[in-house]
């Protein structure tokens, strides 16, 4: 018996992608002092927090500073104010949800990881690409065989199930990051059919959900036809609230998700009791506060706002003639580089002549090369001057081999 | 290939420990309206945030509704601010940590399991038993074998490696829950030497270092020498400063510390930058606020009003000449059960009798039974009152056998 690590961290590779464009940016603003830089890379959002979050949370704050109304350990599950909100916010998109189907959290990124604790190593996982790296690099971490699903110009980035691959843990995205596609019921459907065929779970991740305006699309697999059988769902203030550094989302499991004849809610329940200690209470009052009539039409207007850039982007790249999937119903803007460049390539050239930064396709996986996201979380502005140098850097290089 | 989930959940036991307290003091309550019951069970604060913590997040609850000062994603690791604070901490206690050597969490909970991940399932791990439960059920969920240290009177509660037996991964907890017990510097030295022949890892728990009066105990393990080549110390803020409803805590991963060829420190980053957004920027100023000056001197007090009901229940125990251990440097005081009474046997006596609920001591892994938790989180007047009550019904069992 020798102390050993976990092999399978060796097989992770580096993600350099965001150190990478840092690097480069911080560079080129060395190089060149004075130029205002434009970044559309990263998605992170650029507005504050909505006024009635403020309100919740000092409110919250003060009530923890007195000894009649401070709170100390609660339900790692979350408090019922905030689980019951939720189910009130689900049952306007015809879902109904039990209070003990949804869990509080810090965020997708930790439970769509940690859920895994809850299945076999021996399961095999599908994920498609390219993709948000958390779900390929949590799976490495555990050993699972992963099967790659690949989205391209073809199916719209819209992979759909192949009956001749068998899978037992499916990831799916929608709208999806970093391609912005979003899947309609009917695609949706097709996957879920596929699941209970292979007794399979989806793993659904719906971050970017408020951000549909299609009222045809789905904003919950739960509104598709015996999801409860099959699926997860994990969401997320990040985006549509502003909480990326306040960090509060949370995961469904319906009671009827049972897999080798245990339920996976209980099983969920009983990892989050031994391996988490619940989301503050304050940011649950600030998340609370979100769903309620004030906040709501607040952060309407945030994604408004942010909708409004995408449809900047999208109407320049329109004007352009540049091939792109997303910015309808999502946040991001996932273009094809021009004469044959490779993702890094078109990110120097952009940032050397257009002084703009975006995120090369390749950082999401092998698929993505070729391929760059834009995201609409900016200043106005700087997502108009952006277009304007886009524009003026395409007449030179402007046309697809 | 079919979907499976992961067996060894199946082999938790489902701890009823604090639901079943919850149950027997409710009916308690049913069955004698206008009894004042006191609870001395769970480890729970019952004192406000300091005003200086509350200043502090309320700040930062207000630079998050402003443009300028809204913070998005941060570094997984935690803020450097609150590093750097945190390592001046440590200075002054003649700790010297270099500031990418300390993780901020959400607790000591989450990180003292997740910390798993970066270790091979075929380790085997050493606890201690009584313990607190999240060792023991974090490794069962993972399949890893565990052998047990015992705790008892002949020790003290102060089990000492036993050279015989051979693990790789050790979890310590000092000052102790539940027993109170605090390892002396001779004692950890021990540890240390076992854990380097070994090639082991020691799991640190210092959830109560800021409780521990005499000065000549450790209050970090990286104060024994040699530490830094075999031990990760948690810590957390929840007693400390009351965040138990606030969530803050911090893991300290020295460089020197290589397993396999592999830096600990590096792997447990890399895990974290997968499975972890980070703790609310909102949280982590309030944590500053505690090393500050203000905050100091008022979460001093704090500790000072605990320990002075600890004195009290300790006196209590000693004027009564009931064994126990802790309560000198932990806020918990572990009792031995009159009359060859079970730990739940003496739970129902107390409650019954005298309306004072504790914790059995059988919670905490079979070395418990007979044995009880009181803690001195509660309000002063009701310690004192429950100390009179233990004595009024101690006149009439209270003989050891």
């Amino acid at each position: 018996m020798v102390m050993k690590i976990n092999k399978n961290f060796i097989n992770l590779s580096e993600n350099f992608l965001f150190s990478t464009i840092t690097q480069k940016t911080s560079a080129h603003i060395a190089q060149n002092p004075g130029k205002h830089v434009i970044r559309l890379g990263i998605g992170d959002i650029s507005r504050p927090l909505a006024p009635a979050i403020i309100q919740a949370m000092t409110r919250a704050v003060s009530e923890m500073g007195d000894t009649a109304t401070i709170r100390g350990y609660e339900a790692e599950q979350g408090y019922d104010f905030l689980k019951n909100t939720i189910g009130g916010y689900f049952k306007k998109k015809s879902v109904d949800l039990r209070y003990d189907e949804i869990f509080i959290g810090d965020g997708i990124g930790s439970d769509i990881a940690n859920i895994l604790d809850i299945f076999s190593i021996d399961n095999t996982v599908l994920i498609q690409n390219p993709v948000y790296p958390v779900y390929v690099d949590a799976n490495i971490m555990t050993g699972r065989k992963i099967i790659y699903i690949i989205g391209d110009i073809n199916n719209n980035f819209l992979p759909l199930p192949d009956r001749n691959v068998k899978a037992d843990i499916i990831y799916l995205c929608s709208p999806n990051n970093p391609t912005g596609a979003t899947y309609n019921k009917e695609q949706l459907q097709q996957w879920i059919d596929y699941a209970l065929d292979n007794n399979a779970v989806i793993l659904f991740d719906s971050a970017y959900e408020i951000f549909v305006q299609d009222k045809t699309l789905p904003t919950s697999i739960f509104q598709i036809d015996k999801a409860r059988e099959c699926a997860i769902e994990f969401c997320s203030l990040s985006k549509m609230a502003g909480f990326t550094g306040t960090r509060c989302g949370y995961t469904i499991i319906p009671h009827e998700l049972i897999r080798d004849n245990m339920a996976l809610n209980k099983l969920w329940k009983r990892r989050q009791v031994t391996k988490f200690n619940g989301t503050a209470y304050i940011v649950q009052r600030g998340a609370e506060s979100v769903f309620a009539e004030e906040g709501w039409a607040q952060i309407t207007e945030d994604i408004a706002y942010y909708m409004e850039n995408a449809q900047i982007i999208t109407q320049a790249l329109t004007d352009l003639g540049i091939w792109y999937s997303g910015g309808k119903n999502a946040p991001y803007i996932w273009l094809k580089c021009p004469n044959g460049m490779s993702s890094w390539e078109f990110f120097d050239y952009l940032l050397a002549k257009g002084d703009v930064v975006g995120t090369p396709g390749i950082g999401f996986g092998i698929n993505g090369e070729g391929f760059f996201r834009l995201s609409a979380f900016g200043n106005r502005d700087n997502v108009i001057m952006a277009m304007d140098r886009l524009k003026a850097i395409w007449v030179k290089i402007g046309k697809y081999n």
